[in-house]
């Protein structure tokens, strides 16, 4: 006689990726005073927020410090003033969303692990090497579990020809983390004319979408077909270095069907009973950053770091290192030179050139022998890690 | 072949009573357009937040806009300070709590959502009438649920005796959401034992307890046993009008063990996959609302209320009406006068006095024939609405 514990807690994997980094850059520096470690591995942005964002959030402060303006519960899926923020940015790639379509929330984290709430016991198809979230939400679910490899081949963009024709889950994330790899509309269209033929569902993540350079997808509602089976999840983390700051968003459209049920109406079941709406201030924040003005500012600080990502780029065409990514992404997915495997990088650009990034192989068994790189340190720390490559690799 | 939703969700009742009551409201004010409707349904505060807050979310804003002192991802169960700050607030009732412990969160209602994660598919005890989301979230999963009968007899304060010796969780509200009525020691004591001796675990939502006159315990932890039977979820929602700024936090001791599995390492790893951390800048907030300055300023605004509820107290005094709260509790909840039920007072005072209530019913089986008002509103139409029930009820 004892409470039970959700058992499939069991079947994650102690997920030290980050941890092991961080203790080995420890040990290293401890036993290395005197040598500057430039870390080129973090996911995190470093520019602060854009002044429209935070001249919004004062403002907003203000609001809730008054007895005539103070704002007590939020409507739990959105304040109408941020989601028409986010229909008006989808305005600008002709993707047209309805008011109850879209689902303002804290995070794309979050929404990405409670969206596993509104489905039964279905097979899962994930992306290898892929954001780790999705596998660990849906262990977490005790679900069956299938991956897709991606590799040098297929330019770490795996298609659906050759998947056992049937109804799955299936996690895409373009412009992908960790890979940087992007998905053309074409290659997007057979994703949705596959999900459509097996009654699958696409979960899109778009996190890195303002990113994107060039006639690629912003969106997966950009491609005819995708309202009757796909769900997109995004987030202001990347667009506007919303990281410590928190706003997000889901799209369920109302086409979207599964044995008979409106996923629109479950995620709104959803998010009315476990959630309590995003914070009013927050709120004011990504309806600032998505404004006109806003996004200019936050489009001049993803070009400083896709400047950073040329750089990094360069030295590897340089030296013809393989890679992916750092034009529609701020992440590089380089194959580790001279065939060595990911950790084994680790160590060498940690011990020879005091660079840290993140080892491809903690995103997936696919990732083993690549490494991921990102562009979102200083212009100082970045130039001098490539300079250290250029002389030093 | 289709992809499967979770089923658990038609099991759902269409909860209607926020909208039932709306309509109504709504019906009644276009046909009766002179008349002034004063509402004392609500359980949303309405005083502005309390200076402190305001600086320190003013401050936190600017850190934010400022290259040197931005923050990115914060960590996912909460900033030391954070941390520190509850831990300090527990302090005033010798409860100690160690780092690890408290987790920081966007609102107690994501929590009470989404502890359900954890457990594996055991008995659930809920008081009747209580908050819907401990319900909701549990049918979600498919688990099966008794009830505890609250009523006047007991003093809508149901005890564990008489209850099937075996392992539930159980959710105990105190004070009580919707009645306010407030266990003691001796009484959480009892539950306490309770639970060690079933191995049952307890939630213990004490998002009211910034409520509390006098000796009533404000944390299941003050309780000498519970830290191997209790789970505690608390909310700055009421304490300090947060409920559209939204922090709340969790607290799983270390000792609690079920099944050989430490909740604590089990909450810890949820929330690292499926949250990413409370906004930088609400952190500060909350930080500032527990500071000996900010807290006053809360109490004052709790005094406000509790003002508020003195006066609807006073009136039923006189009148003869029975109920429970309105003293550690923002609720005072009575009994429908002349043997009526929920609906039929609800209509009756819509109709004849102009107040709008929250039916009782809509809290659960036992709360057909009471009734639900709140100390929220302002003094000019609280005082206005107790008039109005001296002179007319």
């Amino acid at each position: 006689m004892s409470i039970l514990v959700n058992d499939n807690y069991q079947n994650l994997a102690q997920n030290y990726l980050f941890s092991n980094i961080a203790k080995k850059v420890k040990a290293y520096t401890e036993a290395n005073p005197d040598k500057k470690v430039i870390r080129l591995g973090i996911g995190d942005v470093t520019l602060p927020l854009v002044p429209t964002v935070i001249e919004a959030m004062h403002k907003a402060v203000d609001e809730m410090g008054n007895q005539a303006t103070f704002r007590g519960y939020a409507p739990e899926c959105g304040y109408d003033f941020a989601i028409e923020a986010v229909i008006k940015h989808y305005a600008a790639w002709n993707v047209e969303l309805g008011m109850n379509e879209v689902f303002i929330s804290d995070g794309a984290k979050s929404d990405c692990g409670n969206i596993t709430d509104i489905f039964g016991d279905n097979e899962i198809l994930i992306p290898d090497p892929v954001y780790p979230v999705y596998l660990d939400s849906n262990i977490m679910n005790g679900r069956r579990i299938s991956y897709l490899a991606a590799n040098q081949e297929n330019g770490f963009l795996p298609m659906p020809e050759g998947v056992e024709k049937k109804s799955y889950i299936i996690y895409i994330c373009s412009p992908n983390n960790p890979t940087g790899a992007v998905y053309n509309k074409e290659q997007l269209k057979e994703w949705v004319d596959f999900a459509n033929e097996t009654q699958s569902v696409i979960i899109f993540d778009s996190a890195y979408e303002a990113f994107i350079k060039g006639d690629y997808p912003h969106s997966i509602f950009e491609i005819e077909g995708s309202r009757t089976c796909a769900i997109e999840i995004c987030s202001l983390s990347k667009t506007a270095g919303f990281t410590g700051t928190r706003m997000g968003y889901t799209i369920v459209p109302e086409q979207l069907v599964c044995s008979g049920t409106q996923l629109n109406k479950m995620w709104n079941r959803r998010q009315c009973t476990k959630f309590n709406g995003t914070s009013y201030i927050i709120q004011r924040a990504g309806e600032a950053a998505l404004s006109e003005k806003g996004f200019k500012e936050c489009l001049d600080n993803i070009a400083y770091y896709m400047e950073n990502a040329k750089l990094i780029a360069d030295v590897l065409d340089e030296k013809g290192i393989w890679y992916t990514g750092g034009i529609s992404s701020p992440y590089i997915w380089l194959k580790c030179p001279n065939g060595m495997k990911s950790w084994e990088f680790f160590d060498y650009l940690l011990n020879e050139l005091q660079i840290v990034g993140t080892p491809g192989a903690g995103f997936g068994s696919q990732g083993e022998g690549y490494f991921r790189l990102t562009s979102f340190g200083s212009r100082e720390a970045t130039q001098e890690a490539v300079e250290r490559i250029r002389k030093g690799l």
